[in-house]
């Protein structure tokens, strides 16, 4: 009998009347002949709040505990699932990860799934019942609660249809699939109808919201058909699936952008070997990712100046971290710079087409917006602009490589 | 070294601001040199919301379901006590009831705890550390969340209590101790330095709120010493103790009263053997306690006339059941009254003086109050009357028995 995930989102599980057009949804699908496994996230503004709580209490919380309060965000919905099928008669009963369990490693606040026992849900799929399971949870080795990081249900979603060998994984959220480019900033933007594995981990991993990077690898490894599908409307949504079930390719298949990005400059760094490790392990150690590094060549060859990026919120934070090494790294100033935007071209026909990059250049320039970093992959392009060019340089991007709909 | 139990009610832990409060108290005994085990009990408002979302769902709801949902309430504040208590420098760690576990029966919904398992406390007791543990939930031998009925924080508090041989529980509630009678209707009630387990258990069992009959029960059994303290108020409590620990005793030590009371009169059943067990065998079937009841002489010696008190939200369900089995029982007509009230009153001192009950019928006679039923303990009279007379008998009673302040 055919397995699927269902996942529904924050929104789609905002109140009671959407949790029961959710299992409505799930309903349909039982009667169609599927074993359906369902995973929900907290009901919207639940795990905010959750999360605040704690943040209020000590900014500096044990990540155990928050673990084990933030949590209950979707143990709740859970239940409250199971309730809402038991209610249509669609038999169903409901798991919290640790019960499962879903095993993750030890980093509590965000660790990662290592394995899920699937004897549970396939007993009660033998009894012809749904499973629900709490998202975003598992249970780790000091046998405590342990939450996946932001997003992190639909890691849950994806590892669980991986466990169960589900033929899809369908994540329902509050759009109605993937697009070209954010459609609240362009608005020519198209629903992708396919997209490749390796595009939407580039994509999400370079700011689009959609789907959690870590999801979409565990469906690339696993080889799960992940679609995005729209939990208010009845249109089709987007597959996420492996390239050659893509017939026809784009060039450039989407333009990712993401605000939250500050840059420091550190000035007059001794140009010796070993001095990257010298400023990058700190901030390693402070648990703060460095993303695009740029090393400028020293005019008199005995000094350079190091340009990284890292998250906005993480900005002080690095700062201080930075400060406290100053001896050690040896440098005269650092220019912090949180105005700062990264812009992403995606697509795997890259690979096979030279002057991507060569476009991108050109079409900024032409805008006469500065490039201030650039980094590439086999699939994208990133660069660093300033923030307030955003928004144009999406929509330029978007229409030079053709994708206007 | 001595080890207590301190329980925060919901009122007590109502936001941060009381968590902080009630954290500051268990820091002052840990600075005492005690080791502390802290119960709490879900942030107050929060377990009402949590029922209403799964009753809207669906009225006759999965037990197990509600208890996945309905546990988190508890879930919550433990883990935020223990980042409270990690904040002011007090080490601590919390545990959901699975966790402990608390084991309990498989009564989903009012389950009972038939054990707790002590290693992980005292292992952190060790350690110096402050154990705080969710009320109000345990694991059943399914394997399953369970809750233990409402007050259940109570009974979680005793039992730890009672698991790790604690010198004494704190309950600490929005009362300052137990009262004479409820000082909102009885002006002039006083608050008692110490009561007996077994008249806080009848107190408890006839209507007084501040402690679960279950969580008496268990301190009764266990010789744990109970105290009823204020979270607001720096006073004295009660302490609810051995009777010999107790110096000065009045016959009666108190005055209970229960306001959601109906009763039903069964009119005309057959007289003979085994009509009792064929009228309450389908209230018992159905989960409705029965609480006081009377069968009239009959006049003709053929039938008879069955009066019995359940609770209020159990009548419309119990005329159904009756009705239902009509033909089985065999009677004329069922008379219902919601509008009845219990009044009690409680003392040790009643094994040793007679007249107790008379003093109690002249009192509400004089007062022109007419008593329905009568029900009789060793150390409790309860009268049922006319809802209307309530605080008037109540007050009478507390003047009569010398109570008064």
């Amino acid at each position: 009998m055919a397995r699927i995930v269902m996942k529904f989102g924050g929104t789609s599980v905002a109140d009671l009347e959407r949790i029961r057009t959710a299992a409505a949804r799930v309903k349909r699908e039982v009667e169609a002949g599927r074993q359906v496994a369902v995973v929900v996230s907290a009901m919207a503004g639940v795990t905010n709040q959750l999360v605040d709580w704690v943040r209020q209490l000590d900014p500096l919380h044990d990540a155990r505990e928050y673990d084990a309060v933030v949590a209950t965000g979707e143990q709740v919905t859970s239940g409250l699932m199971a309730i809402a099928l038991q209610a249509i008669g669609v038999p169903a009963r409901s798991w919290a990860g640790w019960q499962l369990p879903i095993h993750t490693d030890a980093m509590h606040g965000k660790a990662r799934i290592t394995g899920i026992e699937r004897a549970a849900i396939d007993a009660r799929f033998a009894q012809g019942m749904v499973a629900v399971v709490a998202g975003f949870q598992g249970i780790g080795p000091d046998n405590r609660i342990t939450t996946l990081g932001r997003g992190g249900s639909d890691t849950s979603a994806v590892a669980v249809a991986a466990a169960i060998g589900a033929e899809r994984c369908d994540i329902y959220t509050d759009v109605d699939g993937v697009y070209t480019a954010d459609p609240r900033i362009v608005e020519r933007a198209q629903k992708l109808e396919r997209i490749s594995y390796e595009e939407m981990f580039e994509l999400a991993s370079l700011g689009s919201k959609v789907l959690q990077p870590r999801s979409v690898e565990i469906a690339m490894n696993h080889r799960v058909r992940l679609a995005v599908l729209s939990s208010f409307k009845d249109v089709p949504g987007t597959l996420i699936c492996n390239e050659d079930e893509i017939v026809e390719h784009h060039v450039v298949s989407g333009i990712a952008h993401a605000r939250d990005e500050a840059k420091i400059t550190v000035v007059k760094v001794a140009d010796r070997p070993g001095i990257a490790a010298s400023l990058f392990g700190p901030l390693a150690d402070a648990g703060i990712n460095v993303d695009m590094i740029v090393q400028n060549i020293s005019p008199d060859g005995s000094s350079t100046d190091m340009t990284f990026t890292i998250g906005r919120a993480d900005l002080d934070r690095a700062l201080v971290v930075l400060n406290n090494a100053r001896d050690e790294i040896g440098f005269t100033e650092l220019r912090p710079d949180n105005k700062v935007a990264k812009v992403s071209v995606v697509g795997v026909g890259m690979r096979s087409h030279a002057g991507v990059a060569l476009t991108m250049f050109r079409t900024l320039a032409a805008e006469r917006i500065n490039i201030q970093l650039i980094t590439t992959s086999e699939i994208k392009v990133s660069v660093l602009i300033d923030e307030k060019y955003l928004e144009l340089a999406v929509r330029a991007l978007h229409t030079a490589y053709g994708l206007d709909g």
